[in-house]
Protein backbone atom coordinates (compact mmCIF):
# COMPACT_ATOMS: atom_id res chain seq x y z
CA UNK A 1 0.00 0.00 0.00
CA UNK A 2 1.05 3.41 -0.71
CA UNK A 3 0.43 6.18 1.50
CA UNK A 4 -2.89 7.73 1.88
CA UNK A 5 -5.01 4.89 0.66
CA UNK A 6 -7.56 3.25 2.38
CA UNK A 7 -7.53 -0.59 3.37
CA UNK A 8 -10.36 -1.81 4.23
CA UNK A 9 -11.21 -5.70 5.77
CA UNK A 10 -14.91 -6.93 5.00
CA UNK A 11 -17.99 -4.39 5.88
CA UNK A 12 -19.95 -2.16 8.12
CA UNK A 13 -22.99 -4.38 6.84
CA UNK A 14 -21.71 -7.50 7.82
CA UNK A 15 -20.96 -6.42 11.52
CA UNK A 16 -24.87 -5.37 11.38
CA UNK A 17 -25.21 -9.08 10.21
CA UNK A 18 -23.19 -10.54 13.12
CA UNK A 19 -20.29 -11.52 10.99
CA UNK A 20 -17.29 -12.15 13.96
CA UNK A 21 -16.35 -15.19 14.22
CA UNK A 22 -13.68 -14.97 11.85
CA UNK A 23 -11.74 -12.58 10.03
CA UNK A 24 -8.15 -10.53 9.13
CA UNK A 25 -5.08 -11.05 11.79
CA UNK A 26 -3.74 -7.37 13.05
CA UNK A 27 -0.45 -8.69 11.80
CA UNK A 28 -1.88 -8.31 8.37
CA UNK A 29 -3.98 -5.54 8.93
CA UNK A 30 -0.65 -3.23 10.12
CA UNK A 31 0.92 -4.41 7.24
CA UNK A 32 -1.64 -2.27 5.35
CA UNK A 33 -1.42 0.96 7.29
CA UNK A 34 -0.52 2.90 10.63
CA UNK A 35 -3.41 4.60 11.69
CA UNK A 36 -7.04 3.68 11.65
CA UNK A 37 -9.71 1.61 13.64
CA UNK A 38 -12.17 -0.97 13.33
CA UNK A 39 -12.84 -4.01 15.78
CA UNK A 40 -11.84 -7.11 17.52
CA UNK A 41 -13.16 -10.98 17.19
CA UNK A 42 -16.69 -11.18 18.29
CA UNK A 43 -16.89 -7.06 18.37
CA UNK A 44 -15.12 -7.44 22.05
CA UNK A 45 -14.29 -3.77 22.03
CA UNK A 46 -12.99 -1.35 20.19
CA UNK A 47 -9.66 -1.23 18.01
CA UNK A 48 -7.33 2.17 17.49
CA UNK A 49 -4.24 2.23 15.36
CA UNK A 50 -1.97 4.37 15.83
CA UNK A 51 1.68 4.96 15.00
CA UNK A 52 1.03 1.40 13.54
CA UNK A 53 0.35 0.20 17.08
CA UNK A 54 -3.30 -1.90 17.58
CA UNK A 55 -4.97 -1.21 21.04
CA UNK A 56 -8.16 -3.09 22.52
CA UNK A 57 -10.13 -0.90 24.25
CA UNK A 58 -12.30 -3.14 26.06
CA UNK A 59 -15.97 -2.63 28.00
CA UNK A 60 -14.62 -2.82 31.47
CA UNK A 61 -12.24 0.89 30.28
CA UNK A 62 -8.76 -1.16 30.19
CA UNK A 63 -6.81 -0.85 27.54
CA UNK A 64 -4.40 -3.65 25.90
CA UNK A 65 -1.99 -3.58 23.24
CA UNK A 66 -2.98 -5.86 20.39
CA UNK A 67 -0.93 -8.91 20.14
CA UNK A 68 -1.11 -8.68 16.15
CA UNK A 69 -0.07 -12.42 15.84
CA UNK A 70 -2.87 -13.65 18.02
CA UNK A 71 -5.79 -10.97 17.35
CA UNK A 72 -8.02 -10.92 14.72
CA UNK A 73 -10.26 -8.63 13.21
CA UNK A 74 -13.56 -8.49 11.46
CA UNK A 75 -13.69 -4.78 10.50
CA UNK A 76 -10.99 -2.52 10.50
CA UNK A 77 -9.75 0.39 8.32
CA UNK A 78 -6.19 1.71 7.74
CA UNK A 79 -4.48 4.08 5.74
CA UNK A 80 -0.59 4.43 5.48
CA UNK A 81 -1.45 8.09 6.83
CA UNK A 82 1.01 10.96 5.52
CA UNK A 83 -1.56 14.13 6.11
CA UNK A 84 -1.79 16.67 3.63
CA UNK A 85 -3.59 19.39 5.41
CA UNK A 86 -2.28 20.51 9.17
CA UNK A 87 -4.48 22.43 11.17
CA UNK A 88 -4.67 23.75 14.50
CA UNK A 89 -8.56 24.30 15.17
CA UNK A 90 -10.77 24.47 18.24
CA UNK A 91 -13.84 21.58 17.84
CA UNK A 92 -16.82 22.43 19.92
CA UNK A 93 -18.10 19.13 18.90
CA UNK A 94 -17.84 15.94 16.53
CA UNK A 95 -20.12 18.06 14.31
CA UNK A 96 -17.36 20.25 13.87
CA UNK A 97 -15.01 18.21 12.86
CA UNK A 98 -17.12 17.07 9.97
CA UNK A 99 -17.36 20.79 8.82
CA UNK A 100 -13.80 21.34 9.33
CA UNK A 101 -12.90 18.52 7.05
CA UNK A 102 -15.24 19.93 4.38
CA UNK A 103 -13.31 22.89 4.29
CA UNK A 104 -10.09 21.51 4.34
CA UNK A 105 -11.31 19.48 1.68
CA UNK A 106 -14.21 20.87 -0.77
CA UNK A 107 -13.39 18.85 -3.49
CA UNK A 108 -13.64 15.28 -2.10
CA UNK A 109 -17.02 14.84 -0.79
CA UNK A 110 -17.55 11.79 -2.41
CA UNK A 111 -13.54 10.57 -1.30
CA UNK A 112 -12.66 9.49 2.04
CA UNK A 113 -10.72 11.72 4.23
CA UNK A 114 -8.48 9.67 6.54
CA UNK A 115 -7.82 12.25 10.33
CA UNK A 116 -5.70 12.12 13.46
CA UNK A 117 -6.31 14.78 16.31
CA UNK A 118 -3.96 15.39 18.92
CA UNK A 119 -4.25 17.84 22.24
CA UNK A 120 -5.93 18.44 24.81
CA UNK A 121 -10.03 18.02 25.31
CA UNK A 122 -12.62 19.49 27.71
CA UNK A 123 -14.35 16.31 27.83
CA UNK A 124 -14.51 13.05 25.23
CA UNK A 125 -17.43 10.53 25.77
CA UNK A 126 -17.08 7.15 24.47
CA UNK A 127 -18.71 3.96 24.04
CA UNK A 128 -16.74 0.76 24.10
CA UNK A 129 -19.08 -2.55 22.75
CA UNK A 130 -18.91 -5.84 25.20
CA UNK A 131 -19.00 -7.88 22.35
CA UNK A 132 -20.90 -10.43 21.03
CA UNK A 133 -22.93 -13.15 23.33
CA UNK A 134 -23.67 -15.90 20.91
CA UNK A 135 -22.31 -16.15 17.48
CA UNK A 136 -24.03 -13.85 14.70
CA UNK A 137 -25.71 -11.60 16.95
CA UNK A 138 -25.84 -8.60 15.15
CA UNK A 139 -24.31 -5.03 15.58
CA UNK A 140 -26.90 -3.18 16.58
CA UNK A 141 -27.78 -5.89 19.95
CA UNK A 142 -24.55 -5.57 20.28
CA UNK A 143 -24.13 -2.05 20.04
CA UNK A 144 -27.51 -1.84 22.60
CA UNK A 145 -25.59 -2.80 25.85
CA UNK A 146 -22.64 -0.62 25.29
CA UNK A 147 -21.08 0.94 27.91
CA UNK A 148 -20.60 4.68 27.84
CA UNK A 149 -18.08 6.86 29.65
CA UNK A 150 -17.44 10.67 29.50
CA UNK A 151 -13.16 12.06 29.98
CA UNK A 152 -12.28 15.55 31.37
CA UNK A 153 -15.71 16.82 31.74
CA UNK A 154 -16.16 19.19 34.94
CA UNK A 155 -13.94 21.46 37.03
CA UNK A 156 -11.50 22.66 34.47
CA UNK A 157 -9.83 18.87 34.27
CA UNK A 158 -8.82 17.70 30.86
CA UNK A 159 -7.49 14.81 28.66
CA UNK A 160 -5.01 15.16 26.45
CA UNK A 161 -4.80 12.65 23.77
CA UNK A 162 -5.62 11.22 19.93
CA UNK A 163 -8.47 10.86 18.19
CA UNK A 164 -8.17 8.98 14.60
CA UNK A 165 -10.54 8.43 11.93
CA UNK A 166 -12.53 8.24 8.46
CA UNK A 167 -14.95 10.50 6.88
CA UNK A 168 -16.31 7.98 4.26
CA UNK A 169 -18.32 9.20 1.48
CA UNK A 170 -22.26 8.88 1.69
CA UNK A 171 -22.93 6.65 -1.17
CA UNK A 172 -20.44 3.99 0.51
CA UNK A 173 -22.70 3.56 3.69
CA UNK A 174 -23.14 -0.13 4.18
CA UNK A 175 -19.27 -0.86 3.27
CA UNK A 176 -18.12 1.84 5.86
CA UNK A 177 -19.94 3.98 8.24
CA UNK A 178 -20.95 7.55 5.92
CA UNK A 179 -20.01 10.53 7.80
CA UNK A 180 -16.91 11.03 10.33
CA UNK A 181 -16.28 7.71 12.66
CA UNK A 182 -13.39 7.39 14.88
CA UNK A 183 -11.98 6.21 18.19
CA UNK A 184 -9.88 7.98 20.99
CA UNK A 185 -7.49 6.88 23.17
CA UNK A 186 -5.82 9.39 26.20
CA UNK A 187 -1.93 10.07 26.32
CA UNK A 188 -1.98 8.02 29.57
CA UNK A 189 -2.68 4.77 27.62
CA UNK A 190 -5.44 3.83 29.66
CA UNK A 191 -8.50 4.83 28.78
CA UNK A 192 -10.36 5.17 25.27
CA UNK A 193 -12.82 3.91 22.86
CA UNK A 194 -15.56 5.11 20.09
CA UNK A 195 -16.20 8.61 20.03
CA UNK A 196 -19.82 9.60 20.97
CA UNK A 197 -19.04 13.43 21.63
CA UNK A 198 -15.84 15.61 22.38
CA UNK A 199 -14.93 19.24 22.86
CA UNK A 200 -11.13 20.38 22.56
CA UNK A 201 -9.72 22.41 25.25
CA UNK A 202 -9.20 25.21 22.48
CA UNK A 203 -7.43 24.56 19.55
CA UNK A 204 -5.71 20.83 18.92
CA UNK A 205 -3.81 19.86 16.10
CA UNK A 206 -5.50 18.10 13.44
CA UNK A 207 -3.74 16.58 10.46
CA UNK A 208 -6.27 15.01 7.56
CA UNK A 209 -5.59 13.61 3.73
CA UNK A 210 -8.08 12.67 1.22
CA UNK A 211 -8.12 8.94 0.06
CA UNK A 212 -9.28 8.05 -3.69
CA UNK A 213 -8.08 4.66 -3.30
CA UNK A 214 -9.82 2.04 -1.59
CA UNK A 215 -8.39 -1.18 -1.27
CA UNK A 216 -11.50 -4.07 -0.32
CA UNK A 217 -10.93 -7.13 1.16
CA UNK A 218 -14.14 -9.14 1.35
CA UNK A 219 -13.85 -12.22 3.79
CA UNK A 220 -12.81 -15.28 1.64
CA UNK A 221 -14.18 -18.63 3.27
CA UNK A 222 -16.17 -17.53 5.29
CA UNK A 223 -19.19 -19.10 5.73
CA UNK A 224 -20.88 -16.30 7.86
CA UNK A 225 -20.13 -13.58 5.33
CA UNK A 226 -21.38 -16.14 2.52
CA UNK A 227 -24.87 -16.21 4.33
CA UNK A 228 -24.78 -12.47 5.29
CA UNK A 229 -27.73 -10.82 3.52
CA UNK A 230 -25.64 -7.19 3.59
CA UNK A 231 -28.67 -4.81 2.97
CA UNK A 232 -27.85 -1.53 3.56
CA UNK A 233 -29.50 -0.54 6.93
CA UNK A 234 -28.60 3.18 6.93
CA UNK A 235 -31.08 3.87 10.02
CA UNK A 236 -29.22 1.25 12.20
CA UNK A 237 -25.55 1.82 11.27
CA UNK A 238 -26.35 6.02 11.81
CA UNK A 239 -28.12 5.07 14.94
CA UNK A 240 -25.12 2.63 16.34
CA UNK A 241 -21.97 4.29 14.55
CA UNK A 242 -22.94 7.59 13.89
CA UNK B 1 -2.10 -5.85 -8.93
CA UNK B 2 -1.78 -9.97 -8.08
CA UNK B 3 -4.02 -12.32 -10.02
CA UNK B 4 -7.74 -12.30 -9.37
CA UNK B 5 -8.50 -9.19 -8.17
CA UNK B 6 -10.94 -6.59 -8.76
CA UNK B 7 -9.79 -3.24 -10.10
CA UNK B 8 -12.52 -0.54 -10.84
CA UNK B 9 -12.23 2.48 -11.67
CA UNK B 10 -15.05 5.05 -10.02
CA UNK B 11 -18.79 3.63 -9.74
CA UNK B 12 -21.58 2.77 -11.93
CA UNK B 13 -23.74 5.50 -9.66
CA UNK B 14 -21.21 8.15 -11.04
CA UNK B 15 -22.55 7.23 -14.58
CA UNK B 16 -26.22 7.07 -13.60
CA UNK B 17 -25.30 10.81 -12.69
CA UNK B 18 -23.46 11.81 -16.12
CA UNK B 19 -19.99 12.00 -15.04
CA UNK B 20 -18.19 10.74 -17.97
CA UNK B 21 -16.19 13.82 -18.65
CA UNK B 22 -12.89 12.45 -17.60
CA UNK B 23 -11.71 9.68 -16.45
CA UNK B 24 -8.43 7.06 -16.26
CA UNK B 25 -6.40 6.94 -19.34
CA UNK B 26 -6.83 3.35 -21.29
CA UNK B 27 -2.85 2.84 -20.46
CA UNK B 28 -3.30 2.64 -16.90
CA UNK B 29 -6.34 0.64 -17.06
CA UNK B 30 -4.52 -1.86 -18.28
CA UNK B 31 -1.72 -1.82 -16.38
CA UNK B 32 -4.10 -3.12 -13.74
CA UNK B 33 -5.96 -6.14 -15.52
CA UNK B 34 -5.77 -8.29 -19.20
CA UNK B 35 -9.94 -8.75 -18.63
CA UNK B 36 -13.18 -6.75 -18.40
CA UNK B 37 -15.36 -3.92 -19.35
CA UNK B 38 -16.15 -0.57 -19.22
CA UNK B 39 -16.95 2.78 -21.05
CA UNK B 40 -15.37 5.28 -22.93
CA UNK B 41 -15.07 9.03 -22.21
CA UNK B 42 -18.78 10.54 -22.83
CA UNK B 43 -19.85 7.09 -22.40
CA UNK B 44 -19.18 6.74 -26.14
CA UNK B 45 -19.69 2.89 -26.81
CA UNK B 46 -18.76 -0.12 -24.95
CA UNK B 47 -15.17 -1.19 -23.64
CA UNK B 48 -14.25 -4.44 -23.28
CA UNK B 49 -10.80 -5.91 -22.65
CA UNK B 50 -9.69 -9.17 -24.06
CA UNK B 51 -6.37 -10.60 -23.43
CA UNK B 52 -4.99 -7.51 -22.26
CA UNK B 53 -6.32 -5.13 -25.49
CA UNK B 54 -9.07 -2.80 -25.10
CA UNK B 55 -11.86 -2.45 -27.87
CA UNK B 56 -14.15 0.16 -28.53
CA UNK B 57 -17.57 -1.00 -29.86
CA UNK B 58 -19.26 1.80 -31.04
CA UNK B 59 -22.71 2.62 -31.47
CA UNK B 60 -23.27 1.86 -35.64
CA UNK B 61 -21.89 -1.25 -34.90
CA UNK B 62 -17.99 -0.92 -35.81
CA UNK B 63 -15.09 -2.06 -33.68
CA UNK B 64 -12.24 0.02 -32.77
CA UNK B 65 -9.03 -0.60 -31.26
CA UNK B 66 -8.46 1.66 -28.51
CA UNK B 67 -5.70 3.73 -28.55
CA UNK B 68 -4.44 3.49 -24.30
CA UNK B 69 -2.31 6.62 -24.81
CA UNK B 70 -5.46 8.55 -26.03
CA UNK B 71 -8.17 7.01 -25.06
CA UNK B 72 -10.02 7.57 -21.13
CA UNK B 73 -12.06 5.57 -19.64
CA UNK B 74 -14.66 6.96 -17.02
CA UNK B 75 -15.90 3.75 -15.59
CA UNK B 76 -14.23 0.50 -15.90
CA UNK B 77 -13.75 -2.98 -14.29
CA UNK B 78 -10.53 -4.91 -15.03
CA UNK B 79 -8.73 -8.19 -13.27
CA UNK B 80 -5.69 -10.00 -13.93
CA UNK B 81 -7.88 -13.10 -14.65
CA UNK B 82 -6.78 -16.72 -13.86
CA UNK B 83 -9.20 -19.08 -14.16
CA UNK B 84 -10.03 -20.95 -11.16
CA UNK B 85 -12.60 -23.10 -12.37
CA UNK B 86 -12.95 -24.27 -16.25
CA UNK B 87 -15.99 -25.84 -17.01
CA UNK B 88 -17.46 -26.82 -20.78
CA UNK B 89 -21.31 -26.12 -20.61
CA UNK B 90 -24.63 -24.72 -22.40
CA UNK B 91 -25.88 -21.71 -21.83
CA UNK B 92 -29.23 -21.62 -23.52
CA UNK B 93 -29.81 -17.76 -21.46
CA UNK B 94 -28.18 -14.93 -19.47
CA UNK B 95 -29.75 -16.76 -16.25
CA UNK B 96 -28.51 -19.55 -16.59
CA UNK B 97 -24.83 -18.07 -16.46
CA UNK B 98 -25.93 -16.50 -13.54
CA UNK B 99 -27.08 -20.63 -12.31
CA UNK B 100 -23.60 -21.89 -13.53
CA UNK B 101 -21.66 -19.41 -11.57
CA UNK B 102 -23.56 -19.88 -8.55
CA UNK B 103 -23.03 -23.31 -8.53
CA UNK B 104 -18.99 -23.25 -9.45
CA UNK B 105 -18.87 -20.76 -6.39
CA UNK B 106 -21.03 -21.30 -3.70
CA UNK B 107 -18.87 -19.37 -1.17
CA UNK B 108 -18.78 -16.54 -2.90
CA UNK B 109 -21.90 -15.37 -2.80
CA UNK B 110 -20.75 -11.84 -1.62
CA UNK B 111 -18.01 -11.75 -3.72
CA UNK B 112 -17.23 -10.67 -7.32
CA UNK B 113 -16.43 -13.48 -9.51
CA UNK B 114 -15.04 -12.70 -13.10
CA UNK B 115 -15.56 -15.07 -16.10
CA UNK B 116 -14.91 -15.29 -20.00
CA UNK B 117 -16.87 -17.20 -22.55
CA UNK B 118 -15.35 -18.66 -25.38
CA UNK B 119 -17.29 -20.39 -28.21
CA UNK B 120 -20.32 -20.49 -30.74
CA UNK B 121 -23.16 -18.90 -29.87
CA UNK B 122 -26.88 -19.42 -31.71
CA UNK B 123 -27.56 -15.83 -30.78
CA UNK B 124 -26.14 -12.99 -28.97
CA UNK B 125 -28.25 -9.62 -28.64
CA UNK B 126 -26.36 -6.77 -27.78
CA UNK B 127 -26.84 -2.57 -26.93
CA UNK B 128 -24.36 -0.36 -27.68
CA UNK B 129 -24.36 3.19 -26.33
CA UNK B 130 -23.90 6.13 -28.80
CA UNK B 131 -22.81 8.58 -25.72
CA UNK B 132 -24.15 11.95 -24.09
CA UNK B 133 -25.36 14.25 -26.29
CA UNK B 134 -24.45 17.01 -23.44
CA UNK B 135 -22.07 17.36 -20.44
CA UNK B 136 -23.95 15.56 -17.27
CA UNK B 137 -26.32 13.15 -19.30
CA UNK B 138 -26.97 10.64 -17.07
CA UNK B 139 -26.41 6.71 -18.25
CA UNK B 140 -30.61 5.87 -18.07
CA UNK B 141 -30.92 8.91 -20.70
CA UNK B 142 -27.68 7.69 -22.78
CA UNK B 143 -29.35 4.09 -22.76
CA UNK B 144 -33.10 4.77 -23.74
CA UNK B 145 -31.12 5.72 -26.97
CA UNK B 146 -29.27 2.24 -27.60
CA UNK B 147 -29.03 0.50 -30.23
CA UNK B 148 -29.24 -2.91 -30.60
CA UNK B 149 -28.16 -6.21 -32.74
CA UNK B 150 -28.50 -9.48 -32.67
CA UNK B 151 -26.20 -11.51 -33.93
CA UNK B 152 -26.37 -15.08 -35.04
CA UNK B 153 -29.89 -15.95 -34.82
CA UNK B 154 -31.64 -17.44 -37.57
CA UNK B 155 -31.07 -20.82 -40.45
CA UNK B 156 -28.13 -22.39 -38.22
CA UNK B 157 -26.09 -19.31 -38.48
CA UNK B 158 -24.11 -19.00 -35.31
CA UNK B 159 -21.48 -16.44 -34.35
CA UNK B 160 -18.14 -17.67 -32.55
CA UNK B 161 -17.12 -14.93 -30.01
CA UNK B 162 -16.20 -14.21 -26.56
CA UNK B 163 -17.92 -12.93 -23.57
CA UNK B 164 -16.32 -11.61 -20.96
CA UNK B 165 -17.74 -9.95 -17.35
CA UNK B 166 -18.46 -9.98 -13.76
CA UNK B 167 -21.12 -11.05 -11.51
CA UNK B 168 -20.82 -8.72 -8.81
CA UNK B 169 -22.67 -9.01 -5.63
CA UNK B 170 -26.04 -7.65 -4.37
CA UNK B 171 -24.47 -5.51 -1.23
CA UNK B 172 -22.33 -3.53 -3.98
CA UNK B 173 -25.25 -2.50 -6.46
CA UNK B 174 -24.44 1.29 -7.09
CA UNK B 175 -20.61 0.73 -6.70
CA UNK B 176 -21.12 -1.75 -9.83
CA UNK B 177 -23.99 -3.43 -11.28
CA UNK B 178 -25.18 -5.62 -8.97
CA UNK B 179 -25.62 -9.53 -10.83
CA UNK B 180 -24.47 -10.78 -14.14
CA UNK B 181 -22.79 -7.81 -16.31
CA UNK B 182 -20.81 -9.01 -19.75
CA UNK B 183 -19.64 -7.73 -23.23
CA UNK B 184 -18.91 -9.71 -26.30
CA UNK B 185 -16.76 -9.51 -28.52
CA UNK B 186 -16.91 -11.94 -32.27
CA UNK B 187 -14.39 -13.68 -33.46
CA UNK B 188 -13.60 -11.71 -36.71
CA UNK B 189 -13.32 -8.88 -34.63
CA UNK B 190 -16.04 -6.34 -35.75
CA UNK B 191 -19.27 -7.73 -33.87
CA UNK B 192 -20.14 -6.87 -30.17
CA UNK B 193 -21.32 -4.95 -27.23
CA UNK B 194 -23.13 -5.17 -23.87
CA UNK B 195 -24.74 -8.13 -23.68
CA UNK B 196 -28.49 -7.95 -23.43
CA UNK B 197 -29.53 -11.51 -24.11
CA UNK B 198 -27.54 -14.35 -25.27
CA UNK B 199 -27.28 -18.51 -26.06
CA UNK B 200 -25.04 -20.47 -27.01
CA UNK B 201 -24.78 -23.56 -29.54
CA UNK B 202 -23.94 -26.15 -27.64
CA UNK B 203 -21.37 -26.28 -24.91
CA UNK B 204 -18.56 -23.53 -24.73
CA UNK B 205 -15.51 -22.76 -22.88
CA UNK B 206 -16.22 -21.16 -19.45
CA UNK B 207 -13.84 -20.17 -17.30
CA UNK B 208 -14.13 -18.27 -13.94
CA UNK B 209 -12.78 -16.91 -10.65
CA UNK B 210 -13.76 -15.44 -7.20
CA UNK B 211 -12.31 -12.28 -6.69
CA UNK B 212 -12.52 -10.70 -3.01
CA UNK B 213 -10.15 -8.21 -2.73
CA UNK B 214 -10.84 -5.25 -5.08
CA UNK B 215 -9.30 -1.73 -5.32
CA UNK B 216 -11.85 0.99 -6.07
CA UNK B 217 -10.30 3.69 -7.67
CA UNK B 218 -12.30 7.46 -7.49
CA UNK B 219 -11.96 9.90 -9.59
CA UNK B 220 -10.11 12.70 -7.78
CA UNK B 221 -9.77 16.30 -8.72
CA UNK B 222 -13.29 15.81 -10.81
CA UNK B 223 -15.89 18.66 -10.26
CA UNK B 224 -18.12 16.03 -12.52
CA UNK B 225 -17.20 13.30 -9.68
CA UNK B 226 -17.37 16.27 -6.56
CA UNK B 227 -20.80 17.34 -7.46
CA UNK B 228 -22.54 13.85 -7.92
CA UNK B 229 -25.27 12.95 -5.47
CA UNK B 230 -24.39 9.07 -6.59
CA UNK B 231 -27.71 7.69 -5.00
CA UNK B 232 -28.12 3.79 -5.14
CA UNK B 233 -30.76 3.94 -8.10
CA UNK B 234 -31.34 0.04 -8.11
CA UNK B 235 -34.01 0.22 -10.19
CA UNK B 236 -32.78 2.27 -12.84
CA UNK B 237 -29.42 0.56 -13.11
CA UNK B 238 -31.21 -2.72 -13.43
CA UNK B 239 -33.43 -1.13 -15.89
CA UNK B 240 -29.89 0.16 -18.06
CA UNK B 241 -27.30 -2.82 -17.18
CA UNK B 242 -29.02 -5.22 -16.46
Amino acid sequence: MATNELFQYSVVSALMDGVASNGLPVSALLANGDLGLGTFRHMAGEMIVLDGRAHQMKVDGTITPSDPDVDVTPFAMVTRFRPTATVRAALPSKESLAHLLDRLFPRSRNAYVAFRIDGAFRSVTVRTAEGQRFRGEGLAAVGARQVTHTFGGGGGAVVRGAAVGFRSPAFLQGVSVAGVHLHFIAEDGERGGHVLALETDGEVDVGAAALTRVVLELPADDEEFNAARLERDSEGIQAIEG
